[in-house]
């Protein structure tokens, strides 16, 4: 009779940590998306890749996704938060830089007149980019960043840039992770610029961060090294780019890739084109009133070749308007 | 008193829960080590910044340990064991490279003539690794590494290469682990290279493999995409360019760091200026029996300011000879 008792006792005990994991799985780990088709789609393939025994279960170390950040996972709209970012630092520096009064592009970027400063071309974009990302060591760069972001705000939300995130994505990024998925941003922003805030808004590590990057050097000064930034380009990690750095920082091949426009297209190849079961997915910025509305003809995140390649091969293409229950948290 | 009993029950599967880290805990993690400072240190440190509660904690994200790997993880003489594939493949793709029986570095391979192949300097050795690490993609570069490791043995031991590695070592790479350490290695040798065996070897998976690189180039063909591995070199991961590296794969300073020669030096420099707890560590060549003795006058895997800059500074260096029990698996 104890020992019956005991039993039963022990066997509440196991059905007890057993259904903690079920209770979880029963929440709806995507509760932004609509039950449309994407988010069937996205489900669909972490089930699959997950269970084991199948042909398609992928082993928890090959579970790599990568992510690309401007229009993907932030707004990028009305300009990439980077050269928000220059643009206010050339500002700053202005006072100990009097040439810049007469030379552009710092000229236009002083007066606020961006047709100047586009009209200098990406010559004159690296131009600004060296002036403000470059000089300094790596430390006090991480520094100037993090001051940055506590103050600054988009202009359409009037919110913090680390708040201008699309919660869905955020959404798939733990639902990711929560299967085993090790999450990866693969941007064309500069990677010592997303490093300082990545981890904390969404979950990603530094070294799960790869990006543009400008030459570094090691230097001793007063018998303390420091890594000074060169105003010279490493890498840029766009377009057929991107592969390129997941190859050189992971080593493996994703089999999940998430993008927003033609900079994606060959990350989203390189993913598809690996063995065994594949999800790519474009986010399609489709809604002008709780977002932004652009594709094929925008300068920023232009959506053109790779949405024709998504709909040829079947890939997920997300409208935001019709997709996203909910676009930012904060709304 | 069922109560009291299935209390007692209950209280003894409770202890039988924690009596299993417990156990593990007292079995020696390290036994190929022998009972000297150097294992102290080693053992010290970890448990010191694993201890919560305590100013040297340290969390488990920030837990970044990086490894030389030629001469630190593995044998190293009596030649670079990638030189020793550079030099097989040389052979082996001859038949279809006639002009190499008369062109220097190549002649030298050909004719076993290590003198003139020297003789040719850095640059000749550039072109050797140019011919056999370049032109094929990342995809069959990796089949001809793992084909080579298959049948290739070191020149003392006969053993397949990868058997030819520090136990102790080994060892510590598990042991931090176990502790929440993530483990890297951070080489002068190739990255791809490296990464076909490094997870099988070491419990390293290829995104935690920091090496030099060649640039490779994204390509489509017939509709395949590919990454095609080019003739240039992209980046060399020592001596200063090993902070570089670790900045720009990882964007932490590790907390501690583990080498063997003057090209790791400034990784353990750029590891010792941080703040909190830090542990470096040297291993120094001393048993000319069971492995080799060497340092200030090597050639392959020098050790002199390195070594200088260690007993200046208390980092912990460890004598083959006197601190391995044991030096290899197979031994």
């Amino acid at each position: 009779m104890i020992a019956r008792r005991i039993r039963i006792h022990l066997a509440s005990l196991f059905l007890l940590i057993i259904s903690i994991p079920c209770a979880y799985a029963q929440t709806d780990p995507l509760p932004s998306w609509n039950d449309t088709a994407p988010k069937k789609s996205i489900v669909a393939f972490v089930e699959k890749v997950t269970k084991e025994g199948t042909s398609d279960f992928v082993p928890v170390d090959e579970r790599i996704a990568t992510f690309d950040n401007d229009g993907t996972l932030w707004v990028e709209q009305p300009m990439y938060v980077q050269l928000a970012f220059a643009l206010d630092r050339i500002k700053q520096l202005a006072p100990s830089h009097p040439e810049w009064k007469t030379t552009q592009p710092f000229k236009g970027v002083l007066q606020g007149d961006m047709k100047a400063v586009m009209a200098s071309g990406e010559k004159g974009i690296v131009e600004l980019i060296m002036a403000t990302h470059s000089g300094m060591t790596e430390e006090d760069f991480r520094k100037i960043v993090t001051d940055w972001f506590a103050s600054a705000t988009n202009a359409k939300y009037h919110k913090p840039y680390n708040q201008c995130i699309y919660q869905p994505m955020v959404e798939l990024l733990a639902y990711l992770r929560a299967n085993g998925f090790k999450t990866y941003i693969v941007s064309g922003g500069g990677i010592e610029f997303m490093r300082p805030w990545t981890e904390k808004t969404y979950g990603v590590p530094p070294e799960q961060v790869i990006g543009s990057s400008i030459k570094t050097k090691f230097e001793m000064v007063d018998g303390k090294p420091d890594l000074r930034r060169l105003p010279e380009v490493n890498f840029i990690d766009d377009g057929p780019g991107k592969p390129v750095g997941i190859n050189q920082y992971i080593g493996r091949r994703p089999i999940a890739a998430f993008g927003n426009s033609d900079g994606d297209q060959q990350m989203l190849e390189w993913t598809a084109a690996g063995t065994g079961a594949r999800f790519m997915l474009i986010v399609h910025h489709t809604d002008a009133e709780r977002e932004y509305a652009y594709d094929r003809k925008s300068s920023v995140g232009k959506l053109d070749k790779a949405l024709d390649e998504a709909t040829a091969k079947g890939w997920t293409v997300v409208s935001m308007k019709d997709d996203w229950k909910k676009i930012f948290a904060f709304q």
